[in-house]
């Protein structure tokens, strides 16, 4: 039997080394389409209103692990447009927050600055949503169709889209698309309301004014592009069951990963 | 079509509505058991290092809305013991990070004081891993088996095993129970390293100085202390694929609901 010592030295270990975080790279092998696809996912900070939605980033995860992707995580490498008190639902004064280090809560620590990033080395990409993507990655938030896009995540995108590699993306971060793939089809679910199923429905109208083809879906349910190779899917856009997110982002990752060539 | 300013408007509104939060009440029927448990999960910040572990948290989550139990979060409202960047695994000196307002990002602002959870009022509790469950709801982290447990922890544990309703961890989080309920069996995973799968191996060890039984299980695998009422699986004790510790929660969270009278 280890001491108390030996096992409290156990257990705290990893803090440092962050020996779990590798456990993201999964190798398995995948009867549904090419195994070990490479797949880069683009984070933008942690938590809802002023990073990445928590739970879309995770499910996105799981379902690349299932899928046996070698997933790697990205980031920038800059300040938060906001630190929203998500309890509150109000910014935090005097608080800021660097993006790529809240990000690395999600990734464990296991992540690189979204400057490093190189389509060459990737079959993929995916960018879950949360307001982040709309504050951190571009600036939708505040300034809506007028917004300019982080230099990088245009450089990505246009990089994944010229070598023809599939593009993922759900809840707001089709806007990305949107701004910089003219003439791109995305779903950000519905474009009315609904009785409040749809609290966003506005930014269909928005995706158009960038000049893309908005087309309604539902949670569980995804679009693709297939000539641009996008698939979207509403995810937190609809206001439901935490599963169903999960369920309509696994179609949105089995279907990148089964178009990887 | 709503112009730029309403749909610009309208994808901002829910950063203080809070709309979006509700999604976490599901009430689906579910033939497998008792429709719509009232189920009660304890969060102790976002992130592995200082908080909850934000991937064990959402899949606890998720598991819970596709058994259509009606959830509630909770977390101590008080300071961290650290707050950690994740990504150069160590202290962010000068930082203070609250407990409860961080663990409103993994609930997007739907959260309660843990002293306001009453065991009266809910079926069953779950608690997901992380450092913080190891460092704030407890001092296991730095103190070991001298661990010192947050007074309304240590409260709603006692409660919630009164009532004999059932009590569901993982992760790190059993030295919880191990520390409240004398006699009682979980498992940590494994108590041998084999190889660096299991790099907490030496906890197991710990568990039993606190006077529980520790059961080896696997990562996919549950152990039900049937005197309890106690539901436990390894999850992030194990080094493994994401998919897998997704799994593994999802038996862990399926067999609290069944034990749910």
């Amino acid at each position: 039997m280890l001491s108390t010592t030996m096992a409290l030295r156990s257990f705290i270990a990893p803090v440092t080394s962050r020996v779990l975080g590798s456990s993201y790279i999964a190798a398995r092998s995948c009867h549904h389409h090419k195994k070990g696809s490479k797949v880069a996912v683009v984070l933008s900070g942690s938590g809802v209103y002023d990073g990445s939605e928590i739970h879309e980033a995770s499910a996105i995860l799981v379902h690349l692990s299932r899928g046996g992707a070698e997933t790697s995580i990205f980031a920038p490498d800059k300040p938060q447009m906001h630190v929203i008190n998500h309890n509150k639902g109000e910014p935090m004064e005097g608080e800021t927050r660097n993006v790529l280090v809240e990000s690395g809560r999600i990734a464990r620590g296991e992540i690189s600055p979204l400057v490093d990033l190189k389509a060459s080395d990737f079959d993929a990409i995916v960018f879950p949503g949360g307001f982040g993507a709309a504050k951190n990655l571009c600036t939708f938030a505040v300034d809506g169709t007028k917004c300019s896009i982080d230099p990088d995540v245009e450089r990505v995108i246009k990089e994944f889209h010229t070598e023809k590699k599939p593009i993922g993306l759900c809840c707001i971060a089709p806007v990305l698309a949107a701004k910089v793939i003219q003439n791109c089809e995305i779903t950000v679910g519905h474009d009315t309301e609904d009785g409040g199923k749809w609290p966003y429905a506005g930014t269909a109208a928005a995706v158009e004014e960038l000049g893309a083809k908005h087309v309604n879906k539902s949670v569980t349910d995804i679009h693709v592009d297939e000539t641009n190779n996008i698939v979207t899917t509403p995810a937190f856009m609809c206001q439901t069951h935490l599963h169903e997110i999960y369920d309509g982002i696994g179609e949105m990752v089995s279907t990148v990963l089964h178009r990887v060539k």
